[in-house]
């Protein structure tokens, strides 16, 4: 179906389509192994108790606002409705309060999860045949399948060991100017990113907004896990500190509330690069290109989402207190199991120590590769994910992604004792 | 942001993509005009009242089969889940209980309303340089529009005078043949079309079939009012009449169940023109341009949609038929106003009386261009829509499309003798 390799970066594709069949096959080959591979949030403070009255609240206050009765307004409410989506206040103003996200409910789309809404910002900024899409290399796997289904050229921006991120955008930029190519949009995750969990500091965040605004590239901002931070002070986000207009905000419930709820949103600039009517125009058309994916977000789900913001009182802050809590104590768990487990190997294993969210990673002295994997299963029952299927050179060969956030801290320690048993094991037969 | 218009077809796009704005900016400047321009179900058959408890159901029923509490259940279904949906056997059974399309679990894809199922299967199919996307001109616009963003040709299937609808298109393949252009889909109404109301007999059908599967070119059997049939003998589905492996049927229940639920299905053929794994990497591909767009389609959504159709006896056949009676009278009520209030001039105007569905169409003497529509709003307080908005290449200009599904008889008796004085009147000042 993809019989035109657009250029060389796409040499990763087949690696990253495999991920979802690898994930599947693996997870139902080894059922009873201590999986790290996926970074699903929490059930247990999933708090489906709420969802019914929320729901209730949020069609009585729609029936009175609007003048109707309560029945009147669930039969209004199941009809086709706003393509741009019926809770955008209760959105935006959970962004402002949460994320300090300058947000509107002009200037929000809501979307189905936050997925929609970056295939949505991807397929309209990289829309020329010399687009090409900038991403972190290791990235997301849901912004590089878009651009893949897409055929959008991808363009990894991946430091040096003496540069920055700015200073590997900068070349990048460079490199690709040289071949006539002209970046429509910069994916990031810049807190606790997904797969490295790695935050950018503000003096980047500012360096890469200048060179953004001055490029016209636009900074699409995915924050999954912001709200999540155990200690530490909290950066801006690149939407608070944009003072060009070139950031979307995307945003997502997922992880927050619920994954199936399926609701997420993009914040558009006041005014792109300067323009007001260009981001306008650029909201029009994610919205009519929205029409043409999927009308509109249910507003079923909807209502849940405006429902329990109301309910919690506009912010979320307090839902997430107690999972946050949880997250920070697997955290915790997960690099005690590797301290403890990796003694006398520190020199030749490295991991960080994330300030938050949902994933750590480990890079090793050899290459974590299918086989590796697949002992890892069989004989330490343990699953993690290689970070080379994050790749889109499929590089990264040494290093493991470890997703801290569904399991307990009592499971985590056991799997990754584990899996260090495997990793000194590896290192003793390659050593001797 | 479609700065490279790839052919001659694309003219019709601007209009196209207007649609939707001048829809709204007409029905906020005549809130009070009786509005024949939307296809929406009727509201009053929408049964809030079942949906808590067959929501409720299906968590028990599911707790049930997978050994859990009922508020586990509900936590593991609030999770991320199956790209190809959970209820999946559910409505491949309604499939085949109530449109006879040999669907099953392992054929069908759940999706986000019937826009994405369409969306995805365009994408998928037409995604070569030489592709096109067959469309009848006038069509929806839901599938041009996908196209159009995703920069497919689109070539259109139109019978001349003495041409049947298989006539035309072996003509149109010979047409594109010879400019290398190699159709992958030929997007289809069968059942009371959207925007005409028409019904393609059998002969045609199995015609198209024939020569799609010659061609190789996979029909996309869009169904959503099929259900609705007033009178008359019911036409077999294309997916039923399908020998071949070229249909892949699209399904909704926007307008069985309601809209805001947003479920929708593809079932591909269980060979694609003979070729069982062809159709299994088909259903593959499609599986994975969905987790880049919408992840999964909600589970609170689809909850509740397995639910209804379990508290339904799994067909939707006994829950339509009191809106079936409800259209039936609105149609009746649309062909008694325009027989009476064109009375004298059925020479110069004419009508389709639709055996089911939701639109019937009405040709003119004159064009019925921006002018008159605005003249319908102002002075007749009636809107109908323009067919050359459906079309692409703007064609149609004296044909305009009634859709009577959300009014009662009276207003649809009022609306459309206004509309017939706003005809009568035109037509005396061009005779005059």
């Amino acid at each position: 179906m993809m019989p035109n390799p657009v250029n060389a970066d796409e040499v990763g594709r087949s690696a990253r389509s495999s991920v979802m069949n690898f994930l599947n096959e693996i997870a139902q080959h080894f059922p009873d192994a201590i999986s790290f591979a996926s970074g699903r949030p929490a059930e247990r403070f999933f708090r489906p108790e709420d969802w019914a009255p929320a729901e209730a609240q949020f069609y009585a206050d729609y029936a009175k606002a609007n003048g109707l009765s309560a029945h009147s307004a669930r039969h209004r409410l199941a009809q086709y409705g706003a393509t741009a989506g019926i809770v955008r206040e209760e959105i935006a103003m959970q962004l402002r309060i949460d994320y300090r996200v300058p947000s509107s409910a002009e200037r929000l789309v809501v979307t189905v999860g936050c997925q929609e809404a970056m295939a949505l910002c991807i397929l309209a900024l990289c829309d020329k045949p010399n687009s090409a899409l900038l991403v972190r290399n290791p990235t997301y796997i849901g912004a590089t399948g878009v651009a893949d289904a897409a055929r959008i050229r991808l363009a990894a921006v991946e430091p040096a060991a003496d540069e920055t991120l700015d200073d590997a955008l900068a070349r990048r930029i460079d490199e690709l100017a040289r071949e006539g190519i002209s970046p429509g949009a910069f994916y990031l995750i810049p807190d606790f990113d997904n797969p490295t969990g790695e935050v950018i500091d503000r003096e980047n965040r500012e360096r890469i907004l200048d060179r953004c605004a001055r490029h016209r590239i636009v900074v699409l901002e995915d924050n999954p896990y912001g709200m999540f931070r155990f200690e530490g002070e909290s950066v801006p986000s690149m939407s608070e500190l944009d003072r060009y207009g070139c950031v979307i905000h995307l945003g997502t419930f997922s992880k927050t509330l619920f994954p199936s709820v399926r609701v997420g949103s993009a914040t558009f600039p006041e005014s792109l690069f300067g323009d007001a009517k260009a981001a306008i125009a650029l909201r029009d058309d994610i919205v009519e290109r929205k029409s043409f994916l999927t009308v509109n977000t249910s507003q079923h789900c909807q209502a849940l989402v405006g429902g329990l913001l109301r309910h919690y009182g506009g912010s979320l802050a307090g839902h997430v207190q107690e999972p946050t809590r949880f997250y920070r104590e697997n955290r915790d768990a997960a690099v005690r199991a590797l301290t403890y487990g990796l003694q006398g190997y520190e020199d030749r294993v490295s991991w960080n120590r994330p300030d938050g969210g949902f994933f750590l990673s480990v890079r090793l002295p050899f290459e974590f590769d299918d086989d590796a994997l697949h002992l890892c299963a069989t004989r330490h029952s343990v699953l993690v994910m290689p970070m080379r299927y994050f790749t889109i050179d499929d590089s990264r060969r040494d290093t493991v992604r470890i997703a801290f956030s569904n399991l307990d801290p009592e499971r985590i320690e056991e799997g990754l004792l584990r899996f260090c048993d495997f990793a000194v094991d590896r290192m003793r037969s390659v050593s001797a």
